[in-house]
């Protein structure tokens, strides 16, 4: 399908369909159709986005229930099939035509742009807007769009700005792809962790706790029990040394290991430093921490590789407006480890460091869905993001691309994604709604060794630097638990359910064997309940449903008689009157399969 | 033994020997010699202590070295056997005297002193104090003393104010009440922790982190996940939910619970209330986060009692001049739980409170050295630092009452150590300088279920208000840590040990062997190390020895030709040739009996 666009220059065009095109005059249109509707509103920002477009506006105070019929005025819109054309002006009437129409944030921008061009605007109708373009040559060449929710977001995202009231909405080529789009759309809500993870009472967040701070509550706390430990159990076997660092430290360390240069923005500072004599920081990281546990006696190289670890939180100052649920979030919990290495060392080791990531994402089940990102830095940064050292940092990027391309990953390149201290490799992995994150990096580290003064005597007697790789061994335990409600929509493998059977005695006369039943199984680690309500057995098992409980055991009149057990699994398969053994072995074996 | 003493009112009379009012004459003593031989020497204070006496210096610098010395000058002076005389001056006098003599400290002391009194001093030879004394008649009354230690001291023990130099000492009333203490106090020496802790490299401490923030490093760390693992384990099958709850929390929340208004000296806080949107403070307690918990839902009178635990994390603001190893930190870990219960409850559930802390202090070994207190609020107190409500308070502290009675506990009662919102039974235990602390403490609260609005439905369909019982299971975990070490000298019990066993292979052709060995033990979960150096076995065994691991695997070729294996303890008993799962067996069995 061909459709004509106009440049901001006047020229039309024409071309396939273009999402992005279409979902930026979709915007212009919503924007029109709240000026109808709302003559007082001040019109800020409309951009194209992923999967849609927002708008936003001041003045503005619209409902959810409002949407349908701003909706409507938008599809008068389209119908009235409005020529969209483009003109410039020069900077003193652009800046007068956007006071005339009382735009004060559109005043505000122009003053913005650079001297030496004019400004373009964009008009349909009695509608003009600030834009650089391209749009649809006419409004009916939105087909299918659909408004989807309204949020607050401050003018230009800075929290000391004015709240503004931002409304999101997308566009498709047509209706069916709009459909579509809505239907996964809804699933994803109804995975999402932050919806899930508090109907499952996985967790919850307070008021007066505050934004990014949320509580685990006892699954939630139990899931992550089960998380931290088989993971430090995992890096023993493996030959990591566990280690148990404060969460704060003075300036001093954090001066000496450049966080205080190139992080502090994203630091919790306890005390100032012009009034007090200590200034405290929380963490945002474990690394000079556990470097000096490293640094606390002399090593010989006979000693290394030290692969440390820790279940270690993190805590990171944001602001309140970008928390949400377990995923932004203002502490974290992570499986944080370094490893100080020698030089000679280093391919093994960051192989090592790679089957042990492999090895739990073989676990989470999510081993196929992952893709690997190589992140340098920028050389042409001139913010003091990184390390200033050129040479140093074209060589750890060549040593890096060596072990990368000797490993066989399938990597892409990222410029300007490295830590401030050395390249990355970055694991990715999508959330529920497709947006690509990563969950876990590797990263190789000359500098740091540099500044904290490491070092280990080698064969010939000479003190020498050794390499540091930083890597985690899962996500942050908050992000992997999101994700595992996400995926499994809250109906966790056997392995991490919060509780893995739950036991229905059908009448009051089964209690006691129900318990008997519980008994034998907490003694073989298994996590359980009974349900000895007085509720009867449909309502029992309903409610076990909702929960998600892998297992029931249904036990009546036959199942004391015979010293069995009836068993329901939560996909609706059935077990009459099996022993209890071998239930047991099922269950073991149905674990064993997934942390072999 | 009669010894004569004089008063501040000069009167001369006779008593059994006093070994406060010796220290506090050894301490004169001492200030006399230092002004002897370091006349430019100020002084400021001089009390008896416990086990002692001490003395503060401004503009004085010796060393350890130089006490010997300081000692010589100090026998001269009992030698000399000056009569020691009090006499009293007007304020003006009193300052004149003290200028005169140039003591600013003391003038300092003076002007502090209310008005209306003669102001007191005591001489001795050229030597003048100010003093309330009294003190012996004659300096020939010190029998025994001797010089401990250096350290600083701020005056007045305000950080804010300059370090002077403190010199520690102690009197007896012979040689051998002397000898005897000098060598209690080397044995303990021996036991610090703060010494011991460092020596097995279970902890650091660094400069750039800062005092109170030890770092755990291996060793120590694998200890503290032994006890941590324990003891959530413990309480799980004892029906403890578990929660995971965020270390900071904005001011709200300690607004609510009261912590803002009587605990806000004691907490880090982020950010100040003058300038900031929201303020948050790093939590010195756990207790509104799991009363969130609880909160999250409606809860019936069925569900009642709620037992939550936390292996959690909290934060005091303490003054650096009072850190000290593991005792005195600014971070530490609490097995921190807190039951929601009904009035009916109340005594049931505290039972098994006491019950669950006495399985850990039996597993700790520790059961027969405690004592009990009974903390009540101080009626009296006008500094805020209790909840203002007389009744509540009378009537909580009658109902623990009746529980300590009918628990059959032997306890003493202390007015002035309840926690702001409640009396506790505080357990009570020493450290290895005999110093007695609160290591437990089971707090009974009516309060904050009130402040924060905590209710669940009763029988009858009403909203009623449950019981809060505060907890811990066992001691902080840094303290248990310490203590740990004291009471070991570091030769820790087989299943807290960091590493139980460590294998020695006799020459390389063992080592296959060894490993073989080490893997089937790690199998069976035991920690264990090889120790595959070409060191000769008996600096292996001197090693292991020093490292004071409970048991050693000797392997030779016998051991390789016959499959057993030959061990050893760390106390010295040997068997030779004996099977592996003869052994493995016996170490199950040692740590089942102190597990039971």
């Amino acid at each position: 399908m061909s459709v004509k666009y106009v440049s901001k220059n006047g020229e039309v065009y024409e071309g396939e369909y273009d999402l992005k095109i279409a979902r930026h005059t979709t915007s212009h249109i919503l924007a029109q159709a709240i000026k109808r509707l709302y003559p007082d509103a001040k019109l800020a920002i409309g951009p194209a986005i992923d999967n849609g477009f927002y708008y936003d506006f001041d003045n503005l105070s619209i409902k959810q229930e409002d949407l349908e019929k701003i909706e409507a005025e938008m599809k008068n819109i389209v119908k009235e099939n409005l020529k969209i054309e483009a003109f410039k002006l020069p900077r003193e009437e652009a800046i007068k035509l956007m006071e005339e129409r009382n735009e004060p944030y559109k005043v505000e921008l122009i003053n913005d742009i650079p001297d030496g061009e004019d400004i373009s605007f964009f008009k349909q109708g009695e509608f003009v807007d600030l834009c650089v373009g391209p749009h649809m040559l006419y409004t009916k060449g939105v087909k299918a769009f659909k408004l989807l929710s309204i949020t607050g977001a401050y003018w230009r995202g800075n929290e000391n700005n004015k709240m503004l009231q931002r409304i999101y909405g997308t566009t498709f080529e047509n209706k069916e792809k709009l459909d579509e789009y809505l239907k996964e759309r809804e699933e994803a809500i109804n995975r999402d962790h932050n919806k899930i993870g508090r109907e499952l009472e996985l967790f919850t967040t307070v008021e007066e706790v505050g934004q990014g701070l949320p509580l685990l509550m006892p699954k939630g706390a139990r899931m992550m029990q089960i998380l931290q430990r088989l993971v430090e159990d995992e890096e023993e076997k493996r030959g990591y040394l566990l280690t148990k660092t404060p969460f704060m430290a003075k300036s001093d360390l954090y001066k000496l290991s450049g966080h205080w240069d190139h992080y502090k923005d994203g630091m919790f500072i306890l005390g100032d430093e012009k009034n007090d004599k200590e200034v405290f920081a929380l963490r945002p990281m474990t690394c000079p921490f556990q470097f000096m546990i490293y640094k606390n006696s002399l090593h010989s190289y006979k000693e290394l590789p030290f692969r440390y670890n820790e279940t270690s939180t993190l805590f990171r100052n944001e602001a309140s407006g970008e928390m949400h649920g377990l995923t932004r979030v203002r502490q974290f919990t992570l499986s944080e480890g370094h490893l100080v290495v020698r030089p000679d060392q280093v391919e093994e080791e960051f192989k090592g460091v790679l089957d042990l990531i492999k090895y739990f994402m073989r676990v989470l089940n999510i081993e196929d869905e992952l893709t690997y990102r190589f992140s340098k830095y920028d050389p042409n940064d001139k913010t003091g993001k990184y390390i200033d050292n050129k040479e140093a940092w074209e060589n750890a990027q060549a040593k890096m691309k060596i072990i990368l391309d000797n490993l066989g990953i399938d990597y892409v390149e990222a410029e300007g994604e490295a830590a401030f201290y050395g390249p990355k490799l970055d694991i990715q992995g999508k959330n529920v709604y497709g947006k690509e994150d990563t969950i876990i990096t590797i990263q190789l580290d000359f500098f740091l060794p540099e500044s904290l003064d490491m070092s280990y005597v080698d064969k010939d007697g000479k003190k020498k630097r050794p390499v540091v790789i930083h890597r985690s061994a899962i996500g942050s335990y908050e992000r992997t638990l999101a994700m595992l409600i996400e995926k499994y929509a809250g109906a966790f493998p056997l392995w991490i359910s919060p509780v893995q059977v739950k036991i229905l005695p059908i009448s009051e006369n089964e209690i006691e064997y129900a318990k008997k039943i519980e008994t034998e199984l907490l003694n073989n680690k298994y996590r359980v309940e009974v349900d000895s309500s007085d509720e009867k057995i449909g309502y029992k098992i309903r409610n076990a449903q909702l929960e998600k409980v892998p297992y029931m055991i249904i036990l009546g009149k036959d199942e004391v008689n015979n010293s069995t057990i009836s068993v329901r699994s939560r996909s609706g398969e059935k077990q009459d009157n099996i022993s209890l053994d071998s239930f047991k072995n099922k269950l073991k074996q149905e674990i064993e399969d997934v942390l072999k």
